[in-house]
């Protein structure tokens, strides 16, 4: 039986690493806040939000939110994109995705500064990974990362295969894995013979969005098993794109759903607003 | 036998096409212009910066060379930079790398505009890549691609096996096969079974600097095989990554060196630099 990644124990002791963090930096001046932009109504989008706002309360980090009616023009968006970046106060710019279809979000993610880019979705924070500098990490992914580290799951020389190529998840912790000296390979929709490609990873990675993809004959045995899905069954139950309760009996580690990749993705928000505010001292 | 990826033919064919172009912006009244940076002197840039300067002049690209020397400072350095990115006759800015130790090179590349940054070194170009934006993307992989498409090579859902993780070469064009669905592995010195993972490519790739690296044994039957490697034997002859007389008899595609990858290179960035002045249009 595979031992069980606890993400939510792991991200509640990086809580207590940046809780202490933030009253050093109160402690010489400097009030740490995340500014968060929401554009129309989302049900889901709404429960994170009120999930990063809970987080940075206990933290100690200001929060100040801004709700967008679902009318709101590009031109709209992005003079609030504009006033928060030059606004002294705001360490971090968060735009929740999704936003309503008519407006650009690229462009908006463009838009903001890239030194208050916690998201770390601004080409230059997304290029700085791929060129190994340092700047703004994709949460999820480097909470994956701080997983690993905190398993001491070995990378270097591993075979790691990452099923899912999205820009937020698929994409930057390829580039992270193979930072870290992994031999990484990056499936998606277009993959073929994909149960054999996953079968040959020490380390497997499911960031794909389908409930229970993976099964246990697609797994190699002692395989790292990460699953960043969140799916919702009909019944409201939160399940992942691994199919748990048959790939834990062949895996060396795995991660659950709820209570693995998901907390772990706030906490490395919470160090990423610290990492912004910190950057306004230097 | 493996057909033969013709790349100076190839590359001859996209220079002609640069040539129209330019005639084209001429007429508006536009005048591409590249600008290249050398500091210190060594032999192998000066052999690269005269095969651009001839290109260009071939070409009817204008071309301003600046040679500093081996003791310029980061100052004197980053200055003519500025100078250049706010020069409005100039499209595209090149330095020639490698450039003395002293300084620091991706300060350098970093302080370049984007929009004139015609080797697609830049962090933004760098994240554009990666998440499928419009921007300048490095010319040898670029140029590999363009190779792939004139001899209608398939790619999607093919296995491609990229040997080397340069930022210049291995992890753009690895970003490259990917948004073309490709199913990518990227291979590089801590990579164990290595031979294996190349064996199982449909599209193999050698770009880690090593001559003959890859050998018959390391290749698939019918595979496609790139071999970006220039290697300077002692006696002066040019050799690539790749055991061309070996592979060449498995493959069913492969490029030879010199001949191939080379020559798209500099078309590839001519492409760049005509595509940098149309951006003054815009």
């Amino acid at each position: 039986m595979a031992e069980i990644i606890n993400g939510k124990e792991l991200a509640q002791k990086i809580r207590l690493e940046v809780k202490e963090e933030v009253k050093e930096l109160k402690a010489k001046g400097i009030e740490p806040k995340l500014s968060v932009i929401m554009v129309g109504t989302d049900k889901a989008s709404e429960v994170y939000v009120r999930n990063k706002s809970k987080a940075c309360e206990e933290i100690g980090i200001a929060f100040e939110e801004f709700l967008l009616s679902e009318e709101t023009t590009m031109e709209e968006l992005l003079a609030l994109i504009e006033k928060l970046n030059n606004r002294k106060d705001i360490h971090g710019i968060l735009l929740q995705s999704p936003i309503p279809k008519h407006l650009d979000i690229r462009k908006a993610f463009n838009s903001i500064d890239y030194k208050k880019d916690v998201d770390g979705f601004h080409p230059i924070n997304v290029g700085k990974l791929a060129l190994g500098e340092e700047g703004f990490v994709s949460c999820t992914p480097a909470g994956v990362m701080e997983m690993l580290k905190e398993y001491n799951i070995e990378i270097q020389g591993k075979k790691a295969v990452v099923i899912g190529r999205s820009t937020i998840v698929g994409k930057p912790l390829a580039q992270l894995l193979l930072n870290a000296n992994a031999t990484v390979t990056i499936c998606h929709s277009k993959t073929q013979n994909i149960e054999q490609i996953a079968k040959e990873a020490d380390i497997l990675v499911a960031a794909l969005g389908k409930p229970k993809f993976v099964t246990a004959s697609m797994v190699k045995n002692g395989a790292v098993v990460i699953d960043v899905g969140i799916n919702r069954t009909a019944e409201g139950k939160l399940i992942g794109d691994v199919d748990f309760e048959n790939v834990e009996k062949i895996a060396s580690y795995i991660t659950p759903v709820p209570g693995g990749v998901g907390p772990m993705t706030v906490a490395q928000l919470m160090k990423n607003v610290v990492k912004a505010a910190k950057l306004t001292i230097a």
